[in-house]
C-alpha cells in the first residue's frame, strides 16, 4: 500500500459501503510489486530496477464506470496510471483535468481522438463507452497505435468482435476486455475449485445476476446503443462464472424472455430473462438476469461438495462459501487489480491470457447472440462449432 | 419437552448430523401445549382438562421416511402418537411391534387394512407408500373412517387426487398432505416476509431442490410407481417455495429437461430439469430439481430488499437470512411439528388450513404435470383456469 495516499483505498471502499473490517485484510500481492526492465523487450516487468514506470492509461467515455470506478483506480494501481481522457464533454473535461492534474495535451475529443496516436504519454486506451460504440473506438485506438482495455460486452455483435480482433493485431497492439473478476481473489478461488475437481466434477451451476434499474433514459434501456438489456450488461457475468467454474464451454443453450411488467420502460429490451447451457462433460447451468430484481450468485453443485459466491459478480468485497466451509481471500480494488494485471503483462511484453482478450469477448458475444436466439425462438441451439 | 424421554430430541437432531448447539434454541410454542375437551363435537382441543390425550397415527408403509423419521418424531409428539402399523413385510411388523410396544391388534398387512375401521385406537391413517399407491389406501382409509395424511406427491394425477379428496369428503374425514414446511418456523417466516410484503413485492423467485440420488433400484426412480425423477420426489418443494414465499398462484410455466448423463439409472424419468413461473402480479420464478446434483435455496428478490433460506427444504435445520441480517427462529423437528399441527386441528374439530389439504395437493399435482408437458412440448403452458 505503500506510494498511495493513505485514505484513497479506504474512501474508495466506503464509498461502496464496504465496512472497515474489511479493511484489515491482506491485499493480494499485485499491490507490492515492483518492476524490472526487459532488456529484450524494453518492456517493464514487475520486480524493477527502475521503480515507477506506470503505463499512460487514457480512459475514453467518462460516465458512471470511469468517474467512480476505474479514476478512483487509477490512483492506485502500480503499472498503469491516468494519463489521459476522452470525452464530448468541455467541462467533464475542465473537472478531471483539475482533479486528476491532467495536462491539457493529454484531453482530446471524438474528434481529435486520432491525435492520440501522437501522444508518448498514452500507452494504454480503455474504451468505456456505450456497448455500440466499441468497435468504432477499439480499431481507432489500435490504428493510432495504442494497447487497448474494451469493457464488456465486447461488442453487439460477433462481427464487431472480429473486426476489433483484426485491428489490434494488424496494428500489433494487445486488446483486454474488462473482464475485471479474472484478476479478482475470491473469483480466482472458485476458478481453480471448479477447474480442479477439488469437490470433484461439477454438476450443476446456478449462476444469476440481476439489480433493479433505475434511470428509464440511460443508454443501457435503448437496444441500438446497448444490444440489449440485462443480458448484455450483467447476464453476461452469470454466463462467465457457469464457463470458469466448470471451465468448459456450453454445447446448447435454451433460454425464456420473463414477461415485460414495465413495458414502457423496457420496450426497447429485455426486463428479465432465463437460459440453461450444457457442457461437454454433462454439467448443466440454470441463469437469470434481470434489470426488475436484484440476484448475484454462483454456486456450483459438485460430486463431493459445493461452493459459491455470493455476492459474486459486483464490484466487492466477494463473499465465498463451501461445503467445508467459508472461503478465505484477500480483498483488493477490483478494477485496479484488472488494469495492474492487464498492464503487467503489456510492460512484460508477455501475451495476455487466454481469458481475458478479445477472442474471449467474442465467445461471450456469441453466446449473447445464441441466449437471445434460443428465447426469441423458443428452441434449443446448438452451440457445437 | 415434559413427558417426552430426556434424550429423543437429541437423539434425533444427532441423527441428522445435528450438532449440539443448535439444541439450545428454544421449541417453538406447539411443544408445550395441553388439550380441552370441547364439549360440542367431543374432541379434543389445546389447553385441556384432559391433558394426554393424543390421537392414534398409523402408519402405511414401513420405508425409510416411516422409520427414521416418522417413527422417531412420533416418539415426541403431544397430539398423536405412534398407535398402529401397516405393512407387507412380516419381519418389520415384528421389529415395529417390539421397538414400538405396538400391540398385535393394530398391525395389519395390505389385505387386511381395511378391518382398521373397526379400530378404535386409530385415529388417523398416515400413506407413507410409493406415489403410485397414495390414491388407493387414501381412499380404502377414508372408507375405513379415518383421517388421512398422505406424503407429498398427493399423487400422479389430478385425476387421483381429485377422487382422494372426494372420498374424504364423502366419508366425513379431514385429508391432510405431508407438506411438513408449513408448521416448520423458518419456513413461515419466510411465507410472512413475502406475503405480508416486508421487503417490498417479490419480484424474482430462485428456488432448486436437488439431490445426489443413490440406489439405482429404488422405486423413485420407476415412473410407474413414482410419475416422473425428481421433480416429483423434491421439485414439489421448489414449486410450494414459489408458491409461499409469492402467496400467489402461477399464470404460465416453461421448463426444460436437461440430458441425462446417466442414461440407464435414469431410463425411465428425468435426471435433472428446470422450469419458470410467471406469477399473476408479475414475479417470476427459476427453477432446477435434480437426481444428480445437490442444491436446496429458496431466494426472494424484493422491491426494497431479499430473503432466503439455504437450506430451504430439507428436514433441518434450516438457515436463513434477509438483505438486513439472519433470521432467527427456532428449530424443530418438522415431522413431529406437521403431526401435532394437524392432529390438534382433528382434536379441535377445525377445518385443516386449506395450504396443507388434498386441495393444495392437487394444485401442486397439476403444476407438476404442466412443467412435464412444457418440457416435452417446449411450449409455454397456460396456467389460467
Amino acid at each position: 500500500m505503500k506510494n498511495q495516499p493513505a485514505n484513497s483505498r479506504r474512501d474508495f471502499l466506503r464509498s461502496l459501503g464496504v465496512g472497515a473490517s474489511v479493511l484489515s485484510l491482506p491485499l493480494s500481492s499485485y499491490a507490492n510489486d515492483q518492476y524490472t526492465r526487459n532488456e529484450a523487450s524494453g518492456l517493464y516487468s514487475l520486480n524493477t530496477s527502475q521503480p515507477g514506470r506506470k503505463l499512460g492509461i487514457a480512459l475514453v467515455g467518462l460516465g458512471y464506470y470511469s468517474k467512480n470506478l476505474l479514476a478512483p483506480a487509477l490512483q492506485q494501481t502500480q503499472n498503469c496510471r491516468l494519463a489521459g481522457i476522452v470525452t464530448g464533454a468541455p467541462e467533464k473535461a475542465t473537472e478531471w483535468m483539475q482533479k486528476y492534474n491532467i495536462p491539457k495535451a493529454n484531453v482530446y475529443d471524438y474528434k481529435t481522438f486520432d491525435r492520440i496516436a501522437d501522444n508518448k504519454d498514452i500507452d494504454v486506451v480503455y474504451v468505456v463507452l456505450p456497448n455500440s460504440m466499441h468497435e468504432e473506438y477499439v480499431v481507432r485506438a489500435a490504428q493510432a497505435g495504442k494497447h487497448v482495455i474494451c469493457e464488456k460486452p465486447m461488442a453487439i455483435t460477433p462481427k464487431e468482435c472480429q473486426n476489433m480482433i483484426d485491428a489490434c493485431k494488424k496494428a500489433n497492439k494487445q486488446l483486454a476486455i474488462g473482464y475485471r473478476l479474472h484478476y479478482e481473489p475470491f473469483t480466482k478461488e472458485v476458478m481453480r475449485l471448479g477447474q480442479e475437481k477439488v469437490f470433484g466434477p461439477v454438476k450443476f451451476v446456478e449462476s444469476s445476476d440481476g439489480f433493479r434499474s433505475g434511470d428509464p433514459n440511460q443508454w443501457r434501456l435503448k437496444k441500438s446503443m446497448a444490444g440489449g438489456g440485462p443480458l448484455m450488461d450483467v447476464g453476461i457475468y452469470a454466463i462467465q462464472g457457469a464457463r470458469y467454474v466448470t471451465g468448459e464451454e456450453p454445447v446448447s443453450v435454451t433460454a425464456q424472455f420473463a414477461p415485460k411488467t414495465d413495458p414502457q420502460k423496457f420496450k426497447d429490451v429485455e426486463e428479465t430473462m432465463f437460459w440453461q447451457f450444457e457442457f461437454p462433460s454433462g454439467a448443466v447451468s440454470n441463469s437469470t438476469t434481470s434489470y426488475a430484481a436484484g440476484v448475484e450468485r454462483l454456486y456450483a453443485s459438485c460430486e463431493k461438495g459445493w461452493f459459491e459466491l455470493a455476492p459474486a459478480f459486483g464490484y466487492g468485497p466477494l463473499k465465498g462459501r463451501t461445503s467445508k466451509g467459508p472461503i478465505e481471500q484477500p480483498v483488493v480494488n477490483h478494477q485496479a487489480a484488472h488494469m495492474d494485471g492487464v498492464c503487467k503483462d503489456l510492460l512484460d511484453g508477455k501475451k495476455l491470457p487466454d481469458h481475458i482478450t478479445g477472442e474471449e469477448g467474442l465467445r461471450d458475444v456469441r453466446l449473447l447472440q445464441a441466449i437471445y436466439q434460443a428465447a426469441e425462438t423458443g428452441k434449443k441451439i446448438n452451440l457445437k462449432a
